[in-house]
């Protein structure tokens, strides 16, 4: 039975999500194959643009972040998956051997009126690099499975 | 010179992305380096959850979005980056084999108060599966040099 169900999550609660090198060869392996504009593909060609030099693709970003997400706790989560994303922004480039790090913050939560087994979660995340600059913020609402709810079904299972 | 500026997008104006097939082994891929969910990863794990089998990583069906946009028109156009995304919705699952369309429609543009070479254009975007289903909105600000200043840069460089 996961470890963190809606119940666990209340408003103000921040959680640390680590941290990730971003290396050049994985900023140019996302740009090849989703976001192949100059400035997130070749270094030379990025030089000539207004970023003046190499950054990640803003998706390859959020991508990161996912992945600091899923380690950070939704792997541990009886999660539900999430119906999109609210706001994304991308406020500074990020570059070849940045260290980046995330944290979550839990803005509100809420029982899902149509699916009783389900809470939702409001969530702001924010990314920063070595500097502390804050590089992307992301709202989004994600989808828990209640205690409750998950301990009958897995009775159910057994 | 790109061929695409800020004048040559008008509200209302659709454009068509073209069409890509998205593979089991695309899907594994993305999914173990960014979004190692079991319905995103394994096709055993994925039948026993909700999905019902493999389903692509939403962050994943965003960033095939990003290379049909980019194949579309963006590559063709005086871009200057996005500050963000505005909303993006996850309606339907993405399962290999499926082969995605997109189209862009251009809700509304203006020129940038604060940056006079540049021009915003608001850009809805869909994706639709081979039954046509939709399976994505995304709504986006885009950033894009203006005709005349990009012409005024080119002859001061040649």
């Amino acid at each position: 039975m996961p470890r963190l169900h809606w119940e666990d999550f209340t408003p103000g609660q921040v959680t640390d999500c680590g941290s990730r090198l971003v290396t050049r060869a994985e900023i140019i392996a996302f740009a090849a194959e989703y976001d192949p504009q100059p400035m997130h593909l070749d270094e030379d060609a990025a030089r000539a643009t207004p970023a003046g030099g190499l950054i990640a693709s803003g998706w390859h970003t959020c991508a990161i972040l996912m992945r600091m997400i899923a380690d950070g706790f939704l792997l541990e989560a009886a999660s539900m998956g999430a119906p999109g994303v609210d706001e994304v922004r991308w406020l500074a480039p990020v570059r070849p051997g940045d260290e980046l790090t995330a944290r979550g913050t839990v803005l509100s939560t809420r029982a899902s009126r149509s699916r009783p087994e389900l809470g939702l979660i409001s969530m702001l995340y924010e990314m920063f690099n070595q500097a502390g600059t804050c590089v992307l913020t992301e709202r989004c609402t994600q989808m828990l499975e209640r205690r409750e709810v998950s301990a009958v079904a897995e009775a159910a299972r057994a």
